[in-house]
């Protein structure tokens, strides 16, 4: 399930609103720093809420995982100052994906990576990954039919790391990428278009095109969602 | 599910031999080294067959993979002499099996990772996870109502391991062993008693007493079967 509340169905917002609304005795709205589709995960997802409850913050936190289901906890429960929003205040967000390429499929991560047949060109991938450190529009990395005023992003990190050396794993890749800010899609659209690059689809080099503002078709497919971590939100 | 052909229900042996005998033409029998009951998984099971089909290994590999569900993975398949067989030639087998205790549970790692709300005291299981070292009568350790020729048994390591260095995981475990065989249940009945241990409610030196042809009785309960891991099988 996804983060954000839905006209229907169960959303981790709602659950963890509904939870916490038993303590406050009243509706209370919880505010994600990270909007997580549904089948995206989150290591670390930040939520704010106000509340008025006198409860002290340890018991909230006990109080809340026994009412959520075993797939949704609350890592810690913390004051915070009255004017911090866990995702207006946000300096920074870390969002990592799990990809795997050729050989037989792993049954064990499969849950949390995506594990494509097909060898891919690493080199080519991590080349162009690196582009995108820095200022662009991002434009062609968001999904169509979605409005915000600019969509421009400072991305601070962009790495693609190999693990070579792991027996057993030679052809699993981890995609980091921190950035003051992300578009709807945009870390799965970027992954589409890196892996991509790696089948030999597209060059390295036309990532910078796609950085100065390209449209969405030139881009590649959005990768599906479960290899998709939100990892960490950084604070002042 | 386990491995092991049931009378009613799927098994992963059952799921191998339908798969392997549309190559062959005709029902073939495979031996399974180590007979993982349901809820254990196997990152290393071996298991043996004799076909007279004439298709290479490599295709056979392929073909079985795509006919199997996406949890069970065939990872190689070789050419063995007539006289190999999976099970009785092993000349021993390695078990894992994944703790986790106090804090949070862990979302991403529960399905194949025992968590205990409770602290234990780590250093306590790792004195009475040496004792086991060598060769001694493990009938303490065996399901009730099992029938086998001899309960002693020849261990070569066992060792628990504390992840303390690791961020976020203080309280993460894991026990591995290796001998030369198993009785039915034995890693998870000393899983079992080596967290009694830890939560204090037995001694660590009472595993020597267990060691010495103790009854099922006095040993501690069996864990559950999902942080349990076949890792290898090794042979001549």
């Amino acid at each position: 399930m996804g983060w954000q509340r839905q006209a229907q169905g169960e959303s981790i917002q709602g659950l963890v609103e509904d939870a916490l609304a038993r303590f406050e005795g009243a509706p209370v709205v919880v505010h994600g720093a990270g909007r997580t589709d549904a089948g995206v995960h989150a290591l670390g997802q930040v939520a704010s809420a106000a509340v008025t409850c006198a409860h002290p913050v340890d018991a909230i936190g006990r109080g809340l995982n026994a009412q959520l289901p075993a797939d949704i906890r609350l890592l810690s429960v913390v004051d915070a100052p009255p004017d911090f929003h866990a995702r207006f205040s946000a300096r920074s967000k870390t969002y990592r994906y799990q990809l795997r390429a050729e050989g037989v499929g792993d049954p064990f991560t499969r849950a949390f990576t995506w594990q494509m047949p097909e060898a891919v060109d690493v080199e080519a991938m991590q080349s162009a990954a690196a582009l995108l450190v820095g200022t662009h529009d991002f434009a062609a990395f968001q999904s169509v039919g979605t409005e915000t005023r600019s969509t421009v992003r400072t991305i601070f990190q962009s790495e693609l790391r190999h693990c070579a050396g792991c027996a057993g794993s030679a052809h699993s890749m981890t995609y980091e990428v921190r950035g003051d800010g992300f578009l709807r899609h945009m870390v799965r659209a970027i992954v589409g278009t890196l892996v991509e690059i790696g089948r030999g689809w597209r060059d390295a080099r036309s990532m910078t095109q796609l950085l100065d503002g390209g449209r969405r078709a030139q881009a590649g497919a959005t990768a599906p969602p479960h290899g998709l971590f939100l990892v960490s939100v950084d604070y002042d």
